[in-house]
């Protein structure tokens, strides 16, 4: 039996239907713009599979027919969406079982977040739906989505990109923008679940779902609070050992408290007690959502560093003192070179480097002869005094900068280009061969040239405070899986 | 006399000489892309004035003839730009003081910052500087520019538009990275100043001439060392009464100090009299050039608030728990609400909000109506208890994600867009009426969104924890101010 119902968890096909339905239905579809089953009627017929509107007061919703009820429809439906008002659900759910029907997202609101009486409809609804052997997200969800099958009944939020990450929200608007961020630092996501009111499925039940999932390699969450915290560090501790989880846990601080309360019901529970647990799971706990997609960005294009020792390269002193204090903030070890890394770095460098960590590029100059640059970082990759690299010195440069700043023409940038690509496709690689990671912070705040860093997979920050954050944070992961792995 | 020199304080023709030249001569000037030389060449012709390069071995660059000599120039010179290798910088200097030229922009590098060869150049270049009246920015600079005279030195930086915030950097490239961020921002820069070895002209003087420059009406700069902290304090203390000053110190960490001692010469010094020091001269520290630039945005756009009281208003109950923990983290205070604020929000949302800050606006669902926003936004800015808004709700929608997401066509989205930026002038002027900031936190991260509201002078960060930092610095900075303004 599941922890939290009564449902036998050996029928695990609810999943199936939630995630990769052949058929659904929208029960509240509607052809009016800036309603909720206006916007997920759009969403969902971006697929290609079966979609059926269901609204007695109208004959169709974008072009497909349109059915009075759920049991009207003469097809087999293996997901219900529900958009009607609250009081309706149930009655939905009661059709829901006629039909056969075992997997329903509820995106209605009006539950237990609004007071006694939302809280008896709620719990008639749990009642409905477990009588039927139907299994819900939410309600008062703002959608979830799957790239893998391309289901999605977000209503508000863009296209989402496939990719290894899945995230589950315990806010749909704080979900979202998580998501959005993601998606401009070119993150692409598995699932992403807005977990809603959890009447039924539990944020538990997510992670359990995303830590067997295969198109699912890192997990991300925003947590108000857990209904099921044992449960959570359990399944936390047998998860993060092959796949890493970060979290935001909101709440953490008094009014916050309070309001998480007000938000979801939510018991945020003792810092402390938290910030243990967290720990002694492998869970990677973040501050805000800056940090999560830093984090994210960082496990999905670098390998994790061994250690806490960091080697800075800068073209610019200035950046390399900052960069330095950023990381002894974070706690990192500005690593001493080793004298063979120094003899490298002598033969590369002019007499004048300051032949110590942070390296500063000193004298090379502005340029786009990006071999010294190269050559060095290297060098401090292969310095066995050191875990990972910060570097500040561009490894590439937007075609756009290239044109304004050092007035090349386009056959002059293609040829820049194309050698720019292949080095980057070597960093990638000698980092992975050696197990060091590389993290870029951009030396020129130019859009452009972040974007073209992302899209060749090397991860950029548009601050050194960020990327020491991310270090500390892939330090002590891996701290926590040397000690842990078998 | 001037605390560093021996020059007569009284003329001061050097500073028009240095920030709006009629003439100016770029010795060393190239036709080799990708040199110093040649890109300063094309930023000094960027501008309407007389423009000579000099160079013996070629007869014109970029359509302008070449001088074999500073001296050989037939026309009056009043700013000299010296790329030249550092053991030839005193002999251009001696042929300035030939040519009564009184301002020198020295780029070149390999003085101090070199050794104890390039100490003795540099001192050599001092005297001759000195003995010849010349006063200099530099060596070892990146450049400066000037967006009023329309003058840049800058070789890789961008254009700078104009605008209200001046930047002096003990970085070259940090400083490029700070204001390339300030420019994505839409912040527009007066002066920016590479100080470089600052052999001559010294970080106090920039600051003395900027604190009475009357198109400079905010002061930020990055700073490794004070060469004199004492006079320093001093004009921070006069200045900060009229223009603030925000500030990055970096050197606070043992190797961070020591990669600065490396880097320019400079002694960091003892963190706790820095703070202390900044703390009675009302100026602002920040943390990083992200920060640096929120404040900058802040202060150039919304009054400062008069306490640390701040109001919450969110579209979801997750964006306002996530804001009231950074509020608090950061020692602000979530005010209570005053009951005539509770009154006009029960007659604005629906019954079930949680009549309490953070003001969640549950229920009004996703919508492109934001008078409802509005209409509580005023509420809580008209509320005693309120010093400060943060605002986590759609004031304005780039008119893409209106036509991709709420399927909005052309004269739709023309229609609507002239609301909003009514809204948004209203938004403006009753902050600056009531004197109550209100710092937008971007609810969704879509890039379009934001520049838009850039455009149009309201500051928007894309996490809580930013904003909240921002409203931390303005109100210490207005509680200095009430304590030392007469």
């Amino acid at each position: 039996l599941n922890s939290n119902n009564g449902i036998n968890s050996s029928d695990n096909s609810f999943w199936q239907n939630l995630f990769a339905p052949n058929s659904v239905a929208l029960i509240g579809a509607s052809n009016t713009p800036g309603t909720w089953g206006f916007n997920i009627m759009w969403r969902l017929l971006a697929s290609e599979r079966r979609i059926y509107p269901v609204n007695p007061n109208v004959s169709e919703v974008r072009g497909k027919p349109a059915y009075r009820r759920l049991t009207d429809i003469p097809d087999s439906i293996d997901l219900a969406v529900i958009v009607v008002r609250a009081s309706l659900v149930s009655a939905v759910l009661q059709e829901c079982t006629q039909k056969g029907v075992n997997a329903a997202v509820v995106i209605s609101s009006g539950f237990s977040e609004t007071g006694e009486d939302g809280i008896k409809l709620e719990a008639e609804m749990v009642e409905t739906a477990r009588r039927g052997g139907i299994r819900i997200i939410g309600p008062n969800t703002m959608g979830h989505a799957d790239t893998s099958s391309n289901v999605s009944t977000l209503a508000w939020t863009k296209e989402i990109p496939p990719g290894p990450v899945a995230l589950i929200a315990q806010s749909g608007n704080l979900g979202n923008r998580i998501a959005l961020q993601g998606i401009n630092l070119g993150i692409g996501f598995s699932k992403f679940v807005c977990s809603g009111n959890e009447a039924d499925l539990h944020f538990e039940d997510y992670l359990e779902y995303l830590g067997r999932d295969e198109d699912t390699r890192i997990i991300t969450a925003y947590i108000e609070g857990l209904r099921e915290g044992r449960r959570f560090f359990k399944l936390a501790r047998e998860i993060t050992i092959d796949k890493p989880i970060i979290v935001i846990k909101a709440g953490g601080t008094k009014e916050s408290s309070r309001a998480a309360r007000s938000h979801t019901g939510a018991l945020s529970g003792s810092e402390a007690v938290y910030n243990a647990a967290f720990r002694q799971a492998g869970v990677i706990r973040v501050g805000g959502d800056d940090e999560l997609n830093d984090v994210a960005l960082a496990l999905l294009h670098q390998p994790l560093p061994r250690g806490n020792r960091i080697g800075i390269l800068a073209i610019g002193g200035g950046l390399g003192v900052v960069a330095t204090e950023a990381c002894e903030r974070e706690g990192l070890v500005i690593a001493p070179l080793a004298s063979v890394t120094i003899e490298k770095l002598n033969a590369i460098l002019p007499p004048r480097w300051p032949h110590a960590n942070p390296v500063d590029l000193v004298g090379i100059g502005p340029t786009v002869d990006n071999s010294i640059i190269l050559s060095s970082l290297w060098a401090l990759m292969e310095d066995e005094n050191i875990d990972a690299v910060l570097l500040q010195a561009p490894v590439a440069i937007g075609t756009s900068f290239l044109s304004t700043t050092f007035h090349f023409n386009a056959e002059e940038i293609k040829v820049f280009d194309d050698g720019q690509k292949q080095n980057l496709d070597m960093l990638r690689k000698r980092a992975a061969e050696c197990g060091k990671p590389v993290l870029v912070v951009t030396p020129v705040n130019d859009p452009e040239t972040n974007d073209y860093l992302l899209r060749e997979r090397i991860p950029v920050f548009t601050s050194p405070h960020r990327a020491a954050r991310v270090l500390r944070h892939l330090t002590e992961y891996r701290g926590y899986l040397d000690a842990n792995q078998s």
